[in-house]
């Protein structure tokens, strides 16, 4: 199943910043020793180390979640190395106080199946073959490790004004919710991951500038090169209106079948599809169709194709069209037509202009020329065609274009 | 050197509370399932472990230091045990930020060599040598195998919140002034101090009540009996004002020599005198001198008895009162009195009348009956002691009691 899209990437370092919301430290007029990240592509002679964070919580990922890995290919297919960490350490503590459903305590074998079943879903988004382009680390490897002193100075990094003044805890800290000390630990940890694989940049959604700005520090006081954040933006869902998201049923998993994920991207609202087009292909957005009924069909091929290879998401296509039509055809909300109102034997255009699906009937031999009149979903090629008796079409649904259906009926009270 | 008090204490259980400020829980109203420490101590069929901590920063101490000592001594003679937990862990590790003068990092030699001296130090106050009264720990033996998870474990037993209700970081928080992360960690290493030992009992001054709670806290966490908290007063330094401290110089340290000893605590201000005695000494608060002067030396020679013994405490004193008339001889600010306006041979009496000392005759011949009479410090028991010529006297100090004080002569003008 695995998509090899290296072949179509640009290898521009301009390519690295697609749709990315913000990359940091960006300016360094303030500080001549410091250097952006433009700087220190150009002037590394080595593979950058470009650290990339999952939890291993087992959950189904959908196409917000492929954003930060889209990225991390990107770097990968410009020579540099991803380092996918796995944060199993934390996985198997969960939340000491019990009280967090999202930390639940999970077994070494869970935290390893986990890690797999998410390792698979991001199968056909990175390179996991080209030798020195992938790292897989589980933090555990140097967290487990360490001992209350180094624990005292990576704590003494930080002052609790800092941590408080972090979205979140400044929130709860304000309404007397109550932040328990160890969660304080936890954007140290994350920081440290940064340390221990010596990052270079680390991705992460915008919500993760916090975070990746610990690591910074962190990195700097254990005399190492800071990492640069890139932060790629938060993908709206479905709906158009609010954050992608399982829970609010408007997401788009990456091991949906080939069918389901086209249906659901075929209707992208126009107000995503410039946003989806340029975060979740790779596609050049000069040149896209006009018509968005196309623009939406082809967001929804190519999203396939990367997931389930070209051949299936044509497959799809088609079925979602044949789907879409049998719909119509079980639709009690389809308007009927009665045949009893037609001479037979009748030509097909001029059952299209008598049931008023076109307004003319020289309107309507010029769709069927144009290929938009189908019947029971099949498109209808031939302009002549005819039929003998009413019961030749009777129940079945005729078709002009993407909206416009008619059952055919014997009679009008039926 | 060590002055073995335990003859002298009283065994009974009130003798543990004195002079203490709070013992912590007391009431048990709101929880039956709680005790109060009077309650463990007469059920509880095996000794008390009774927890003091110590810094081994290599500070000479002082009678301020004694206090909670004094109380642990208190506990080793009713048959229990002190625990004296030496904090070597926090010490060779100092502060993380280097900022914080008080948390020097120390080498391993180093917090040994402290550790011995302050042992040195509070050897005369404890018992050393009765089996099962004294055990003396490193915290590095359970803090330095601490991994992160039971660290996270641990934080985890507190909130932010109850954090800065701590008074120190209250106020710093207030201010803005940064409180770095890991100054969080010190109050639940001082817990888990308590868990690693099993504490019954926790002393402390006035200010380690929040540290002894959390104490508590992590005890009942890890399912044991959570220890009490033994709060003891902060001593007044000798100039009756300010808490006693090296830096403001109203101190009396535990080593010093007996003679210096002695001579700071004669003049303990009255107001001192009660809080004094209850702290500093076994003595029976009924029953003391009522004379203030007496009070003062009775309790310098209590005092220095306990680190010199008995012997040197008398010899101190008695140096004492010769380095006071010494001085006096010196002063500049003993008035003068010409033995020209007397006749001689002259009677000592008759002299001590003439400068003023006494007012008639014979009130100095009953001062020099009732030993209150001295010259050049010497104590005069003869009443009838007779002096040829003014020069056998001239240039000589004059004394009745403790504050008349007169130099004696040839002429007015010299």
């Amino acid at each position: 199943m695995t998509v090899n899209l290296s072949t179509s990437v640009p290898q521009k370092a301009a390519w690295l910043f697609r749709g990315v919301s913000e990359v940091f430290p960006n300016q360094v007029d303030s500080d001549k020793s410091d250097e952006n990240l433009q700087q220190r592509l150009a002037q590394t002679e080595r593979p950058l180390r470009v650290k990339l964070g999952i939890d291993p919580t087992g959950n189904d990922l959908h196409l917000g979640h492929s954003i930060p890995f889209r990225r991390l290919r990107a770097f990968q297919d410009a020579g540099h190395t991803a380092v996918l960490i796995i944060g199993d350490f934390t996985a198997r503590i969960g939340d000491p106080t019990g009280k967090s459903e999202t930390r639940r305590q999970l077994t070494t074998e869970q935290v390893k199946q986990n890690a797999q079943t998410y390792l698979d879903q991001v199968r056909p988004i990175l390179d996991f073959d080209t030798p020195g382009r992938l790292e897989i680390r589980y933090n555990s490897e140097w967290l487990s490790g360490l001992d209350l002193e180094k624990i005292l100075e990576l704590l003494s990094q930080m002052t609790v004004g800092q941590m408080l003044a972090k979205e979140g805890f400044a929130e709860r800290y304000e309404k007397q919710s109550p932040i328990s000390l160890h969660e304080f630990l936890y954007p140290l940890m994350q920081g440290y991951d940064s340390v221990a694989i010596e990052a270079d940049v680390e991705l992460g959604g915008t919500d993760q500038k916090f975070n990746i700005a610990v690591g910074r520090d962190l990195q700097r006081h254990f005399g190492l090169k800071p990492q640069f954040g890139m932060l790629v933006p938060i993908l709206l869902g479905t709906d158009g209106v609010q954050k992608m998201s399982k829970s609010l049923n408007n997401y788009v998993g990456l091991q949906e079948d080939p069918l389901q994920m086209y249906s659901k991207l075929e209707k992208t609202p126009d107000n995503l599809l410039n946003s989806y087009f340029e975060l979740l292909t790779n596609l050049s957005l000069e040149g896209l169709p006009e018509n968005p009924r196309e623009r939406q069909k082809l967001l929804a091929l190519d999203i396939v194709s990367q997931y389930h290879g070209k051949e299936a998401a044509i497959a799809a296509q088609q079925a979602a069209l044949t789907l879409v039509q049998g719909d119509a055809k079980q639709a009690q909300a389809v308007p009927e037509f009665s045949l009893a109102e037609v001479e037979f034997p009748a030509k097909l255009f001029f059952i299209l202009s008598a049931a008023g699906l076109c307004k003319t009937s020289s309107e309507a031999r010029r769709q069927i020329e144009g290929g938009a009149v189908k019947l029971d979903g099949d498109r209808i090629s031939d302009v002549n065609l005819t039929y003998d008796t009413p019961q030749d079409l009777a129940g079945r649904v005729l078709q002009v274009g993407k909206k416009k259906f008619i059952r055919l009926t014997l009679s009008a009270e039926c």
